[in-house]
């Protein structure tokens, strides 16, 4: 049977790669799905046959239904009209798309050998030739393998800079922009899709669940603040440094690795950006309904190897990795842990693939959380506080939203126009004074000297106040679009409360056509009540580290600006005290 | 016998004032010469008869010889190959343009009354009837009367002011651009056509005159840094004060009055805009070719009565008589002691009319000065000096510009884009704290209180910046301002001194054909020696002067740039204390 897809979005081939380009709402019939690396083999109307992004296309043919086991048994259907629309990036995945994995268990075999030719595309480092794609026909290598393979069974484009990228910081020192609001997505992709078998899903699957809940509990407590999460007696964190540059293929490939050291064992790991990018995968699938996971910082960056680069995507993975030490929930997790701590190739490896087997997963993860000793919410106490926290967030992503576009502009003035004028002023005073030097009057020496160090000094303001951003205002904004990432992420999680509000509010009608029993719905309510203290923890943990987080930053930029006017004032009262009073 | 008048510029007719529209190259027939106030009455081709001002306009008719006594009896004619052209400005006026009172004695007639009927021009105060322009006919009331008449004898346009100045002072700060460039004229009005009876004139008037020299003797000696002037012990300067805005006419007209207290004497005198330019015209006509007279504030300004005006053309006022103060020829003139420190009306009224026969005026001041043992100088060295004043002023006029330029910009930037760029950072913060406030989240009101102190920090910093350069930047400009408008003469200054040159060049030549006698040639080059001289004394006066300003204004720029920058590094550290240590 022919499988058809549908394009979701444009894609244009790179030439001499074997791509097939195709349009949005184009229809396609795939050929091979079992390609790898996250592309499909396709044809299109025209019978052209080549390489799509899996991503780009979503699979109208339905899978044969493969339960997992853990569906619940209910007519979910009666739901639809309430469920979330999810992301359009959660929409663009096959039905394998979520688990690049999989492909992985089915074809464990070829050589290691040939793994660079599933490339999707050239980069610097060498184009595959047109011949490489087409090597295998029908069976184009699967390049990726199991076990006994190196570390290469990722697609390289994980670490591939496109020169497209919005970002350009290493335009910054002179007077370029820096494109900030763009460095970090701002929705997470929560696999609301997860489970193969629903043609939809939400947060039924977990309110009406039947299995038992598996995997570690996650306890909330009534805290002097509300539900908080448990905290662990040390707060983990962990220093991400010592980019290193390796290569594979005999230098035809090659890529950074970062060295990771929790302050737990003090014994580094090396990951490679892809490596982290697996981690924000896992943790997006285990804990994205109830805990917004915030985007990696941008893959699309340029530059490569420019050491501003390196350095930057070093400090937003450091970011990151910081705010995911700091979660309790995220840094005591299995998978988690497992990232900063292996001991072992092998252990890295069977840990990879046991938490890709992990099936709680998606809103599952309310079934692991137990509120201690907190009593159970009613519906009307679930849904305000969701609307609250919903209305705070949005409220906070504008302001932050403000705060960047504001900073953006004081960067651009204050890197471009600000520092020149500076100088012209410097400039302006420094020619007066070579003027005034060849008036062959006698005594102008004193005021001439004077003039030009004035005019250096205009100079020296000039050069302080273009590189005064990078030391204050980079971290405001860091800080600021982190928060800008991890607020995107929000109305996601939010989405998944209030689809289980609006399904417990249904509750009553369903029991009245005995669609579900009295004691479903008493299920219900009660699971809505625990999520709802999943929320409460998960906002009172954002909250305080909020209020950590601008504390800080505030602290910091007002510091670095007290310190660059004191140092203007000071070069200038050194400028002043070389003219002789009279 | 008719006189034809040619225009020299475009001139556009008020309505209702009986002013008729001429253009530039237009052959009119003057119909009254004796209009007064700056005016002729006119006809056109067309036979439309009306005012014209006379400066607009050249008399082609040749007035009768009237010799004024120190006329040289030489054929002037041989150097006109080399009389320097005169500013567009000196030759846009009619043989009696040059002296507006000689209209006075002429017609010593008709009531006080009606003086304000000869004003050109309506202003705000009350636009005059179109009839009582025509009251008269060829008979037009002679307004402007003698010794017994107020006041009032000088054109009311001296006062007012038009809408379209290019100076804006009173936007800035608003963001609004001050057009500090034209704040002086450029070129002072030498009066090379002085003398009627001669078609052209030069410094050959002097250098071949035979008449003794009138008036007060200006020494020239040999100081540290060269030929200096005989400066006095007692260093003049004056206060100009409290402007008070009086009325005339029941009000229709009004102006303002300033209050000029001369250091020597304590005792004050007042003088409105007009006697100011008066007393510049008396200069300029006296000193002009020996020593650069800058020009007074624009008349040209807007908002007449308010604060902000009259408060800037009062500073610049202080500023131009305090330059003339400076001066030792020109504070100890009797024309300028008279305008500081005239008794009574009848005191001044004397003055005036002797200081408007004073008959060394133009290049005739150069034989009042004795260079006090110094040697004759050689025409090479004459030259030298020469050319190396006009490098140097010209370099520095470059430079004085340049740091206008910048100045301005930077004023612009100061006063408009930073401070709204520092007011959206606060108000960013501040919009970040009151989201923060609707948390609901407890323990947060110390971040919120001191992320809100900080923007209303970073808004008083908006405010700080946008009013900083009116107290710095400005008395830059000022003062750079003032020596854009000096240097703007030297042309004319050193113009007259090239002229003599030239003249004295071709001194052998004329000695060859019997033009001149040797003994003549000897006196023109001992002349040139003298007016060298003097140059360099006005050279070394300007570059004392030059050192002292710059070396003030910068102190002065430079101390308020420091008390700037440390008064936002001290708000800074403040906002940064009112954060809390974690």
């Amino acid at each position: 049977m022919e499988t058809k897809a549908q394009v979701l979005y444009d894609f244009t081939a790179e030439p001499g790669n074997n791509e097939l380009s195709v349009g949005e709402g184009e229809t396609i019939t795939i050929t091979n799905q079992n390609v790898g690396g996250g592309w499909i083999e396709a044809k299109n109307s025209r019978g052209e046959v080549g390489l799509v992004p899996e991503d780009y296309i979503e699979i109208k043919q339905a899978q044969p239904f493969t339960s997992g086991g853990n569906a619940a048994s209910l007519d979910l259907s009666l739901f639809d009209s309430h469920i979330p629309t999810p992301a359009p990036a959660s929409t663009a995945q096959t039905s394998n798309g979520n688990d690049p994995w999989a492909v992985f268990d089915n074809n464990a075999s070829g050589g290691v050998s040939n793994n660079w030719a599933a490339q999707p595309e050239g980069t610097e480092t060498g184009k595959t030739s047109s011949n490489a794609w087409h090597s295998g026909g029908h069976g184009h290598p699967q390049a990726y393998q199991g076990p006994g393979a190196e570390d290469d069974e990722w697609d390289e484009e994980w670490d591939d800079v496109k020169s497209s990228g919005g970002y350009a910081e290493s335009d910054a020192g002179e007077g370029g922009a820096i494109n900030r609001g763009g460095a970090h997505g701002s929705s997470m992709k929560i696999a609301l899709n997860k489970f193969p078998g629903f043609s939809k899903s939400g947060p039924e699957v977990f309110l009406l669940s039947k299995q038992p809940a598996k995997g570690t509990k996650l306890p909330v407590y009534g805290g002097e603040v509300g539900p908080v999460w448990a905290y662990p007696d040390y707060q983990l964190d962990c220093v991400v440094a010592d980019p290193k540059k390796g290569s594979k293929m005999y230098g035809l490939k090659s890529y950074i690795e970062y060295q990771v050291t929790p302050t737990t064992t003090n014994k580094p790991v090396n990951h490679r950006y892809k490596h982290f990018d697996w981690l924000y995968e896992r943790l997006l699938d285990k804990f994205g309904s109830a805990i917004p996971i915030p985007c990696l910082p941008d893959k699309q960056v340029t530059g490569r190897f420019e050491e501003e680069f390196i350095k930057m995507r070093m400090e937003r993975l450091q970011g990151w990795m910081s705010r995911m030490c700091r979660h309790p929930v995220i840094s005591s997790s299995e998978v988690f842990q497992l990232f900063i701590s292996y001991k072992d190739e092998k252990d890295w490896k069977t840990g990879k693939r046991k938490a890709e087997k992990d099936e709680t997963v998606g809103v599952m993860i309310f079934s692991t959380i137990e509120p201690e000793g907190l009593p159970d919410l009613d519906l009307i106490e679930v849904e305000q506080k969701c609307e609250q926290f919903n209305r705070f967030t949005r409220a906070m992503d504008d302001g932050v939203k403000d705060l960047l576009t504001v900073g953006n502009e004081h960067w651009k003035r204050c890197t471009g126009p600000l520092p020149k004028e500076y100088q012209r002023i410097g400039k302006a005073f420094q020619n007066l004074s070579s003027v005034f030097t060849s008036s062959g009057y006698e005594g102008e020496a004193a005021l001439t000297d004077a003039l030009t160090a004035a005019g250096k000094t205009y100079e020296d303001i000039a050069q302080m106040v273009a590189e005064q951003p990078k030391k204050d205002l980079h971290f405001l904004m860091e800080t600021n679009n982190e928060y800008k990432g991890l607020l995107g992420c929000f109305p996601d999680t939010i989405g998944v409360h209030k689809a289980a509000i609006e399904k417990v509010k249904e509750a009553d009608k369903l029991v009245a056509t005995s669609k579900i029993t009295p004691s479903e719905k008493t299920t219900m309510s009660k699971r809505a009540s625990t999520m709802s203290y999943a929320l409460q923890a998960e906002m009172n943990h954002f909250h305080s580290n909020r209020i950590y987080d601008y504390n800080r930053v505030m602290q910091q930029y007002l510091e670095q600006q007290v310190k660059f006017y004191e140092m203007i004032a000071e070069k200038l009262r050194h400028a002043h005290s070389q003219f002789t009073t009279m």
